[in-house]
């Protein structure tokens, strides 16, 4: 049985390039106790990868040069030596970029294919949707009245904290790159106002659009919008510091937000997050969402593209924000 | 009866000079109702008047072009036509960098110079104490064992900060210009150490000095220190926003904290305080405050520079790092 993987080759300087991998194709390895064998049917693909692939410390251990590269998945028990799974069960991990993974049970959590798409467990029920629930609801604080605004509204972390800041009773605003993205936020997904951060200037926007000010920004791009966002926050704001897409490929320092003195003026504050911290808090966030799905108030949203194989080049499309909603890569055609 | 006074000329770029101001004599005003004639013994001199000479909205409105600086003062009234005030007592307000002043009774404060020297009500019992005060016990929420790193740690704020952080059982380190500073804060101030950012590598002393990492940062100086102290901070840290002194008189743009994503990394927060927030409170911090001196553990510093018209002048001590504790001008020679 042959397995596809691909591993990292090389540290990227700026965006990662198809150079950066090593496409390989290798045998799957026999299991020892207390093991899973995993077809992987789709891969999460997540800012946070581009973090993973430098060294040196952050939140969680750099991926090793020469090893697979580390992913979120989804996919079927193949043979289990563990008597708490069985072949046939669908199970969320981190198996990494590879067709097949031959893995210890500790980390995989067993997923209802009856429930919901196995792919939604890498998206508004998997690591995003936690991120958006908890970063938003447990850190930025909103309260009814409040005035939201989120940047990469319209991918996966973004979508979610929109929408579950409507239904908090707060106005919400996205700000993304592009028309139909925006169109989407306002149209599909109920926020009060999107700007698109390709043709408007988006601190006039931010002024037509929150005439009282930002109560909570949700954070997910860092840069010049940070720094936009910062002139328009309202006195005791929020900022939840969840990511900064447009500065991981930067090969010069990051631009760090110039207008932070707003923080003072405004006794206001920025905290940043990062979704393991509540593991323990899943469950019951899961179960609030899934009922949330199931009234219509939460919609899920997919980018799917197809083909193991177009993984450098999926990757990419998160950097050149061309996916709307979750990308994932689905393994098989 | 003369009184010399000096007006803000014009907005400084860069560096406040000599030609921002004007340097006049004018006749005191006679008292309306509730009005008092105050002759002023001493004035603060103090960051955020920097801020205050700037166009534009802040956390108080800025100074006009043609009015009498704005500076707390402290005072002995000589006349008054309200009666909870009487001729000779001693009161603290923001009477402006003049002489004398006729202000309405609002905003005056009496003070007690049998408790303390009167110039302490600008210091230690007075705007920087109370900062240092609620900004460090509200913001910064010290825990016993904690290490606590302040900036500016040899000005006004930064003294009490440290002194107050090692009441409460806290490591203490502080970043200050020059040896004679350092050795003061931990000679005679008790700090845990000291590093001196003129001629230490700031990232380096602070490895060595906090091996655990930064647990609060009490920031009074901005820029690289800030940036510095940002790549040291342990989980969950709090970084108090107090101020930037060192952005102040940029003719640039101000330098944003390039590593603020360490915020993400080690779930730390940022947040801004102003110190008139907890104008309600004053009372208890100050009993408190005159408590830990009067058992030694807490000592005051003034830096006192003599003479009304060398204003201009001992105000750019602030910015050139000059004073070791609170600066204040002494109207009379």
């Amino acid at each position: 049985m042959k397995n596809k993987q691909f591993l990292l080759k090389s540290r990227p300087v700026g965006k990662p390039t198809r150079d950066n991998w090593d496409y390989v194709v290798n045998d799957v390895a026999e299991l020892s106790d207390n093991q899973l064998l995993i077809r992987i049917d789709y891969i999460s693909l997540d800012p946070a990868m581009r973090g993973w692939m430098n060294e040196g410390k952050s939140y969680i251990e750099p991926v090793q040069l020469g090893a697979v590269m580390r992913a979120g998945t989804v996919g079927q028990v193949l043979k289990s030596t563990d008597k708490n799974f069985a072949e046939g069960d669908y199970v969320y991990g981190h198996c990494g970029v590879q067709q097949y993974a031959v893995v210890s049970t500790q980390g995989m959590h067993k997923i209802d294919p009856a429930l919901a798409p196995i792919e939604r467990y890498l998206g508004v029920l998997g690591m995003p949707g936690m991120t958006a629930y908890f970063g938003l609801l447990e850190t930025g604080l909103p309260k009814a009245g409040e005035t939201v605004v989120v940047s990469g509204a319209a991918g996966a972390v973004g979508t979610v904290v929109g929408q579950i800041a409507k239904i908090k009773g707060c106005k919400v605003i996205g700000i993304a790159g592009g028309a139909d993205k925006c169109a989407y936020l306002v149209n599909e997904l109920g926020f009060d106002g999107a700007i698109d951060y390709k043709s408007e200037n988006i601190k006039k926007s931010l002024k037509e659009l929150c005439p009282k000010g930002v109560d909570v920004y949700f954070d997910n791009v860092g840069g010049d919008i940070l720094d936009d966002v910062l002139t328009q926050i309202r006195m005791k704001a929020r900022i939840v510091i969840c990511g900064a897409i447009s500065q991981y490929n930067n090969t010069t320092a990051v631009k760090g937000p110039a207008n932070y003195l707003s923080l003072l003026v405004n006794r206001a504050k920025m905290e940043g997050i990062v979704v393991f911290d509540n593991a323990a808090n899943y469950g019951k966030a899961v179960a609030e969402m899934a009922g949330w799905i199931a009234q219509g108030k939460l919609k899920a949203k997919e980018h799917i593209v197809t083909g193991f194989d177009n993984f450098p080049e999926a990757l990419l499309m998160l950097f050149d924000g061309e996916n709307t909603g979750k990308l994932v890569l689905k393994v098989e055609a």
